[in-house]
């Protein structure tokens, strides 16, 4: 897995080994925290037919995801997520799978349900809003300072040549709702940490990040502390 | 109606009366081509209630609306789309909303339907993917030159202090695919343009243009030729 080409430029001092980037091949999607529980409070059978369906729509997904060599830089493998939303039933197995992902981390009755996705500027819009609409659940914006009108929450990001904000609008996330921060990939974890530091500014309940990819080597999980972490899919590039 | 923060800026000379921005307070759409017709093959009294259905919640729609003053700039009203997203009623709203606008204008039938639905970074991002799926349409993404790996189709776009280039990936559209372009807002029309020239690039047919909200006293409609172009909502800002 490698960088977006939009995401936090890691400092190349960082990257090195470009080319070996998970030592994994299982689908399986990982945590940060503790094995995976039925946490659903469904019956077993139930949750085994969920995990079946999961297993078999990540297989799909894998391999309608696009592959490019030397991409942003020379020497970076790039994993290309947006073939997903070309063939609708692809994107639909996307959204299923996210879905049941969630109810298998989080749990799948109504207690354990974000009660707001909160997706970063610009592929975390990408599937925020779907996802929401699929949880029936409220869907809110992280963009950069000054892209958003009216009054905002604002959480500085260190990017490797500087400083950069992001903001939240005040209001969007009214205390105490259970909110789940959603981007396309994780890399060093520093846009994550910062949509975290929003959603606690407005008093929301951080319940968790959810990710399509993750970085590894770049061990973005070590900025998002305790919180659950989950990706959806794991490549061995 | 007034320029969202990251739209192209338009030369503040052509800003006459930035606090006046329409002339009507109609709620209906407006399209740039022929009266309203019903292209759907369906019979009327279906129509006449999807009719019903689309003002009422068009004024739903409006209702939930933000409104900001002088955002980006003093002197300028600026109208936020962001709440639609917020409550997951208003937002499953939106989309039924579009999918009738699109019905209305282009003809319940499958033959009519767009095969793609192209969004522009980043705020066609946070509808253009719902709207795909709810058609059962794919989604193509438009964006800055260099975010997208592998090949791409590029076309300039002219801002007020210089030019910009998108980009597309060559094979996100098949040829003889139909493709509806979609904004969130259309402002000077440069953009949109831009999105055009890509979608014919890769031999796509523009069946029309999409927006939530359009900035009148822009003109932008000048610049997307005799292509069908919708918005779904006017105000009187």
């Amino acid at each position: 897995m490698t960088p977006p080409a939009d995401a936090a430029q890691p400092a190349a001092s960082t990257i090195t080994n470009p080319t070996v980037l998970t030592s994994s091949t299982e689908l399986a999607s990982t945590t940060t925290t503790a094995p995976v529980q039925d946490a659903s409070g469904g019956d077993s059978a139930t949750t085994a037919a969920g995990s079946s369906e999961l297993a078999s729509i990540k297989t799909k997904l894998l391999a309608s995801l696009g592959h490019f060599a030397d991409f942003p830089i020379p020497g970076i493998k790039f994993i290309d997520i947006l073939p997903l939303f070309r063939d609708p039933a692809v994107h639909v197995d996307l959204l299923r799978a996210l879905e049941l992902q969630i109810q298998k981390e989080f749990g799948a009755d109504s207690a354990h349900k974000p009660d707001i996705i909160v997706g970063l500027d610009a592929r975390g819009f990408l599937f925020g809003p779907s996802l929401a609409l699929r949880l029936d659940a409220g869907f809110v914006p992280v963009r950069k300072k000054g892209k958003m009108p009216g009054p905002c929450v604002t959480a500085a990001y260190e990017k490797e040549y500087g400083t950069d904000y992001f903001q939240m609008q005040e209001g969007a996330i009214k205390p105490g709702q259970k909110v789940l921060v959603v981007d396309d990939i994780i890399a060093t974890g520093g846009s994550a940490a910062a949509a975290a530091s929003l959603v606690k500014q407005l008093g929301g309940e951080l319940i968790g990040y959810l990710f399509i990819l993750e970085i590894p080597f770049l061990n973005g999980r070590s900025k998002l502390g305790d919180v659950k972490m989950v990706t959806l899919l794991e490549t061995d590039e």
